[in-house]
């Protein structure tokens, strides 16, 4: 097959399921296909974007929390991170959400990229960041929902926990990889 | 925070807002927290489970696919793989999906780890392969929506497309991640 047959899909109408905002919002969308195939329903979700942080101390350690997650039915590993505010830009969300959830603040930011959480129905974008040379400012105070511990670990401790099943989120395996493969780092949606 | 606190959420109730089968279910639940506060909502979705390959011919280049994705609103890149069919296990739908996506069969499979795609709404579960020694043994036809070629690179080159922003979706970085990451290997959900 050529690459001039690869068109873009063009939406002929939208309407909306559920608004559940400020959480979820479903729509059907009736998708029109290159070969003029009309498709009535194509599901499309927003959810709010959200950041994901790889947090390294000072002294070289990676800043986790440990929490219940509803997602996973369990208590289990995950960066810090969270939804953007409305408005709010993906950076000035990382720092909020460290400092709230950690009490940790950076010396340094770098991005790792910012990907789509669905292929299909587009859902929400991540966006991956490394935060060097952190240190200890305030207590954490996420606000969440969640009662989470904060954690500090080796690199070899966050892969020995990784490979135990204590890092249940596929989100956390693109940020690790993006963190700790730097072939990959620095792409994005 | 000592970790005896991070007690389980109860799920006290729950209401479908929304049955779109095979592709969407959307609940609201109601939570008690283990301080006995309520959460009136707090939204669950169901999507099939998907099978996500890093699939390596015999000669050593990466079988992908580009293709319009309506999740990222353009033609870009992505590994073989799709929805589990009801009651398939995910290495037998790993296998049907890149026979039929690519004509491809592998010598051998490796699982690379299970992982959930939400950690608040949980969504759906990705299941990770790798793809040994894969040999050309029919015609592409996946019978998708998606019009899409086959596409065979080197390591080098899928590293090149990464960065020009040709994957768009977490699962792949997450799906590169672990194949180019041997220390984030066989772990999971």
């Amino acid at each position: 097959m050529s690459k001039r047959d690869l068109r873009k899909w063009k939406v002929r109408g939208e309407r909306e399921l559920l608004d559940a905002s400020p959480f979820l919002k479903v729509s059907a969308q009736r998708i029109e296909l290159p070969d003029g195939r009309i498709v009535e329903n194509f599901y499309q979700l927003a959810m709010p974007d959200f950041a994901s942080i790889f947090a390294e101390t000072e002294d070289g350690r990676i800043l986790l929390l440990r929490a219940y997650r509803h997602g996973a039915r369990r208590v289990c590993l995950a960066a810090p991170g969270g939804h953007l505010s409305p408005g709010e830009a993906p950076l000035a969300a990382a720092k909020r959400e460290l400092l709230e959830e950690t009490g940790y603040e950076a010396a340094a930011w770098q991005p790792l990229g910012s990907f789509i959480t669905n292929a299909n129905h587009r859902c929400q974008t991540a966006h991956f960041f490394r935060a060097s040379g952190c240190r200890r400012v305030a207590a954490a105070d996420s606000g969440d929902l969640e009662e989470a511990e904060v954690v500090l670990m080796s690199r070899a401790q966050v892969i020995a926990a990784f490979k135990a099943g204590e890092f249940p989120f596929v989100s956390q395996v693109a940020l690790f990889g993006l963190a700790f493969g730097a072939a990959l780092a620095g792409s994005g949606a």
